[in-house]
């Protein structure tokens, strides 16, 4: 039985505590939060012991970081350095990813503990998926299309626009990996919509697609946590052609992040001492049973 | 530069030559036949080396071993025993699979060298989405519905019936699992139709599926190596139910296996020595880039 304990208790750490409850091989450890005495405001049950630091919490084989992408770095050299594996959703791509996994590594191998990094379902699965069409067509374009979902990053970098008080942007997928943002507002009192709306169009996260900007009464009557991805590669196997790969799903996102993490958790107690992302780890050791029950049900 | 050689020079022989040649790391060492005097006649290129054994060829890194399934366990325990990794595609499910696996890890550890076996696209690729599907909700059922393509498996049981001078044998999916058997069949003079198709039905390759046979002038006429698979799972992630994930390709089949098999090449040389599924093994090895390449590319 391993024990896990989640740092953070928002909408991933409440999804993750009911992932490792349905694993058969885990415990949760107990919650970890900057403030003890919020526990109640963030909905930890009764039964779970609290901490404002790991050292209060009881033999733990692993800590998974349900907190910003920001903070990920630091939080995970913590408990690596405390000989605690972690597993983070980790959403920066391109450098900031490379650079995590370089600082993770080492901090990981200097201390004996395994860090599992962008273990979401994108960066996550959907890199995984793009690894397998790739291997299995060398030469051809993927297009990962996103939605119809929330953007966190989007919804967040439109309520930092002056005069929005509250604000959601829903991805659409166009096709060959263009968007569409759709951008619901809640208009502060005094601001002029249309001012509001051509900030949001000019800023950085959205003057490269289709923008959208409508103003709406009550941003929370719109949101819902369900999304989707539809990625497609059509490319050669050696000189053949025309080789043509879908993979689609259409999913609760917080659920499945935490499901994917509470996986990957199993997956570090398994790994030797470093920083692997989803594509350094064999599919089997994200999986509960054994390798002939595999073997015989999946292979 | 690896040095592969193909063993075998049919279907998927020819199609690994293109992926080998394809690949930047890989070139191919030569072409093991039974008999060399059909180098000919089998299509092999005058510019490859041809021999009956491997130890007339140069420094061989891993053998891709295109012959039957029967022929694989002792074929592979030749080229494992001699330090040569191998990769087949073997396509039994179940405890034919658990058994070669047990058997190739035994020879691969006790002579230093990997075996990768069911590398093609089911088992193989398939197996992986299957686990991926899994791990992502591990509550709730997964569907694999093949075609519509060639079933070898059912074409030359067909082939086998008396009466039967050639046959086709293509499967339709009919979802969830479930598939339709179309036999198509060119009769020996002198037998009965109605005999012989009933006989196909009640031979246990068909007894079990809805099966229609039809007798035309020329089989050759109606064959393609097109094939497709649609996978789709639905189960829970945590206590989130209704995850809907599918997969689905479109592939010319010889050429996605021989692909798959590169691949699982390249990735054998960089196991520790045994044998491994392609769910045992991460899928940045399978791919040619490095890690911080693959973590910008694919991540």
């Amino acid at each position: 039985m391993k024990r896990i304990t989640i740092v953070g208790y928002g909408n991933i750490g409440r999804a993750v505590l009911d992932a490792i409850e349905a694993a058969p091989d885990m415990e949760c450890a107990g919650v970890v939060l900057r403030d003890r005495t919020k526990w109640k405001e963030k909905g930890v049950p009764a039964y779970l012991t609290v901490a404002e630091d790991v050292h209060e919490l009881h033999k733990v084989d692993a800590a998974l970081l349900c907190v910003p992408s920001r903070s990920v770095p630091d939080d995970a050299i913590k408990y690596l350095s405390r000989g605690i594996h972690t597993v983070d959703s980790y959403d920066l791509h391109g450098d900031a990813m490379v650079d995590l996994r370089q600082r993770l590594d080492a901090a990981g191998k200097a201390y004996g503990s395994v860090a599992v990094i962008g273990a979401g379902w994108d960066p996550g699965v959907n890199s995984m998926i793009r690894g397998i069409f790739e291997f299995s067509a060398p030469r051809g374009i993927t297009y990962t299309n996103y939605g119809p979902g929330m953007s966190m990053g989007h919804t967040v970098a439109a309520k930092a626009i002056k005069g929005v008080r509250n604000a959601l942007s829903v991805t659409i997928p166009l096709g060959t990996g263009l968007h569409r943002r759709m951008v619901y507002i809640e208009l502060e009192t005094g601001y002029d919509f249309t001012i509001v709306a051509a900030a949001i169009k000019t800023d950085g996260y959205f003057a490269k697609d289709e923008t959208h900007v409508m103003q709406v009464e009550d941003v929370t009557a719109l949101q819902d946590v369900g999304h989707g991805v539809n990625m497609v590669r059509k490319g050669a196997s050696g000189r053949i052609d025309n080789q043509q790969f879908t993979f689609d799903m259409r999913i609760n996102n917080p659920a499945l992040t935490a499901q994917i993490m509470v996986a990957a958790a199993r997956a570090a107690c398994r790994q030797s001492p470093g920083c692997y992302t989803l594509l350094d780890i064999p599919i089997a050791s994200l999986l509960y049973d054994d390798e002939s029950t595999l073997t015989r049900r999946l292979i």
